[in-house]
């Protein structure tokens, strides 16, 4: 294999050099009790005091992704002495990779002047992204410092909310006329040494701008250079408006293969483009906050964020669940006589809440993916639910009969396995209700199904199976 | 707004015209029972019979991708309906784009003839994609008629397993030599007529297939065409091996902003190239098919599904849902004697189990995240483990005093309230602990960690926090 080809296990070597390089220089500066490390060459860094030096040579080398990987992976005392090493003028481009969390850590150990200078680094809609972590002052100075042209970008990039195409929206767009030839396009070009990154296109605008159709370069290159633009562009062409749903903009890349889309205002001239790897990390994080909120974490943390940021972080998910533990305990608090008359309810009853739940989150898991593919719609929803019903009515008699026979087997009371098996066969209907209500209602009132969805129908298939279960005991057996 | 641009919001759109052509046809063909459809220009579909001519016409005007769409949101019968009227030269793109739920209902509904017609017309790499689904006398005609070239590309492609780079790779590389000019490149380009979709650069390699480097077709634009492209081609690139992990791939598509990449064998021979948009379809049913595991789904579902075929899906998470629910019944059981002397214990149990289990989930939901995203190594693990510890603990003392409160006021039983107390913290230690430790020995032993993690967390903080509170009263309390 030739040399000059990165591969990708390389990351985890870097990083590995990096851990040793820090443990070297803590060393040598006496931060840390002396310890035998077997590691050759050592000894050459430690006479020499040279492994900050090497550090810094090895950063420099680096991808700012990978080093904004590095950054994150670090405890926050290590992150801060690499972060120092990081050269001034990569300091824009590597706060731009790193996550939020991470970010913050970064931006508080900075001075004024520095933060400035980073951010003056990026493009416009570079600085939106970065804006909400810096201080009011600091933005301020940068809006001030940067021209006129590139004040309106960034003033329109900070007007859209996050989930907007505008804020996916870059500025690095190349435009060329139709009634030139593609010999012209192809000399005009040499003259711009070098196109934006992700370019797969060029955009053809009139001379007010107005937005007439792209030029792929696949085809600017196979087509005859004598030919017009005009007669070889696209017309036919996705485009996106800046307060479109980023969302939409996302689904339309997956399923058309963009590379990159052109985005115009409501009068059809071309404001900007969105590309690829912003439709990446869009739904990277989309996924990601997805993940978070159905694990019961409000956002993105930090691995080593103190103790008190995490506890804020997963305070809020634990409080709402702690009510609905509370409701469903005053649930079984209505059944105590039952429950001192007959003990084994007592045992047997997180049995039929248990699986209401699993079985709930099951249907809800469905319901939601459908939501977030657009799959569902006024057509179908009614049918949806009617077979929602229906495995859950199978599931019901398999999965009661089971529970009711363990029932028997433990207690010898065949009225007992009789109210179990009743008991798991309504919690599931219950839970297949409104495992497609609870995110179809959510939906309508414009509210997130993922997050909130799992903790509601887990607190119906609590207190709802613990009701059923110990009311129908109650009804039946004593 | 031109007319000419294509909006997203079309698709909607198209989808509703859909559902009323298939509504008239099925009036006009007396499969509906007749009823008032306030709906302009209906009378004129039923009187010419021509819904379904015009919903063809419709459909043949539609991308694959949202032809694709269109069949998934179907019911089965409609589905298969519509399926019909695609033009059979476009049926081997929709079954690329189809979801494999659908595409196997699909694939039922066609005749061996129509198999081997739609898989002719796709790229050795393709028919790989559609092959688990297509009878295996079918697939074996299909092999047959490919040219031998071909039939070793299929080959190659099959034999790779689905996570692996050889399984997202295609073949469609343009490859240059280093030692002509950019001048000839752009000849031979021209006489190509058409690059494949996606390409943002060539290829380079010598006259044994060894590759040599990239040629991004943006610096070919913007160089002088009398350079060599040895002086212009990029060196140092990111390549993969065929038998990589596609999550590897996938990491660096999103960490470098690729659009292309080259695949290589052992040798360093070119064996073919990585996409965005394969990178982009492995994201989504990765993170899929993790939110379905968490769901306590097995895979995804086709939204209507016959009901035998979505219990199937269902039943694993249930069956291994009830056996850790009857195990948690048994731990209640061992106490039995103790909750007839005290039936408020059956009443509180499920809060020191539902905290801890949600606990638990927060924890294993950001392993899990940090495992996936590769900042976990042997240096931090300790760390983080005593960080969640601490998490822990302070969750311990807060809730575990509300909890407790939460008992006085009910039972004003102040042993009662200490005991819950003590409970609620060892069960919030239980699970930091456990919440850091199954994901991590799940990852190392090569399985999954988000799946099971989540099941088996319920498992430890339903059955330990009720053996911990249980136990705890029965030691102090009585």
């Amino acid at each position: 294999m030739a040399n000059n080809l990165r591969e990708t296990e390389n990351l985890q070597e870097h990083l590995q050099r990096v851990i040793q390089l820090l443990y070297e220089h803590k060393l040598a500066e006496g931060l840390l009790p002396p310890q035998p490390l077997p590691e050759q060459g050592l000894m050459d860094g430690l006479l020499h005091g040279q492994s900050l030096a090497e550090l810094q040579k090895l950063l420099d080398e680096l991808h700012p992704a990978d080093v904004a990987h590095i950054l994150e992976v670090m405890p926050l005392e290590d992150r801060l002495l690499i972060w120092d090493l990081v050269k001034a003028e990569r300091d824009g481009e590597i706060l731009l990779e790193v996550s939020d969390a991470v970010r913050e850590t970064l931006i508080a150990s900075m001075e004024r002047g520095e933060m400035r200078a980073a951010a003056e680094q990026l493009d416009a809609d570079e600085i939106a992204d970065i804006a909400p972590d810096l201080p009011r002052d600091v933005l301020e100075d940068v809006f001030q410092s940067l021209p006129m042209e590139e004040r309106e970008k960034l003033r329109a990039a900070m007007s859209y909310p996050e989930d907007a195409v505008g804020a996916l929206m870059d500025f690095d767009v190349v435009t060329i006329r139709e009634d030139v030839t593609l010999e012209v396009v192809l000399r005009y070009l040499r003259r711009l040494n070098e196109l934006p990154d992700q370019t797969d296109l060029l955009f053809v605008v009139d001379r007010n701008e107005y937005f007439k159709g792209v030029l792929p370069l696949n085809r600017l290159l196979v087509s005859d250079p004598a030919a017009l633009v005009s007669s070889v562009m696209s017309k036919e062409t996705i485009v996106f408006y800046p307060d479109e749903r980023a969302q939409q903009a996302a689904q339309a890349f997956e399923r058309y293969d963009l590379v990159t889309a052109a985005v115009v205002n409501a009068e059809g001239k071309l404001v900007g483009r969105v590309t690829i790897d912003a439709v990446m990390d869009f739904i990277r994080e989309e996924s990601a906050s997805e993940a978070l909120s159905v694990g019961g974490l409000s956002q993105e943390e930090d691995l080593f964020a103190p103790i008190w940021k995490s506890l804020k972080n997963r305070w809020t998910w634990l409080a709402i669940n702690l009510v609905t533990a509370f409701v469903a305990s005053r649930v079984i608090g209505l059944f105590e006589d039952s429950i001192e008359k007959l003990v084994a309810l007592a045992a047997l009853m997180p049995i039929i809440a248990g699986i209401g739940g699993n079985s709930g989150n099951q249907t809800i898991t469905m319901i939601v993916r459908a939501l977030a593919l657009g799959q569902l719609n006024g057509g179908n929803a009614r049918m949806l639910i009617s077979k929602e019903i229906g495995v859950s009515a199978v599931n019901g008699v398999v999965w009661g009969a089971v529970v009711g026979g363990f029932a028997y087997i433990i207690y010898r009371n065949i009225s007992l396995s009789l109210v179990m098996m009743l008991a798991m066969m309504l919690n599931l209907l219950l839970a297949a209700l409104m495992g497609v209500l609870i995110p179809l209602t959510l939906h309508s009132l414009g509210r997130d199904p993922a997050a909130g969805s799992s903790v509601m129908i887990t607190a119906v298939t609590d207190s709802g199976g613990f009701f059923i279960f110990l009311g129908l005991a109650t009804l039946f057996l004593l």
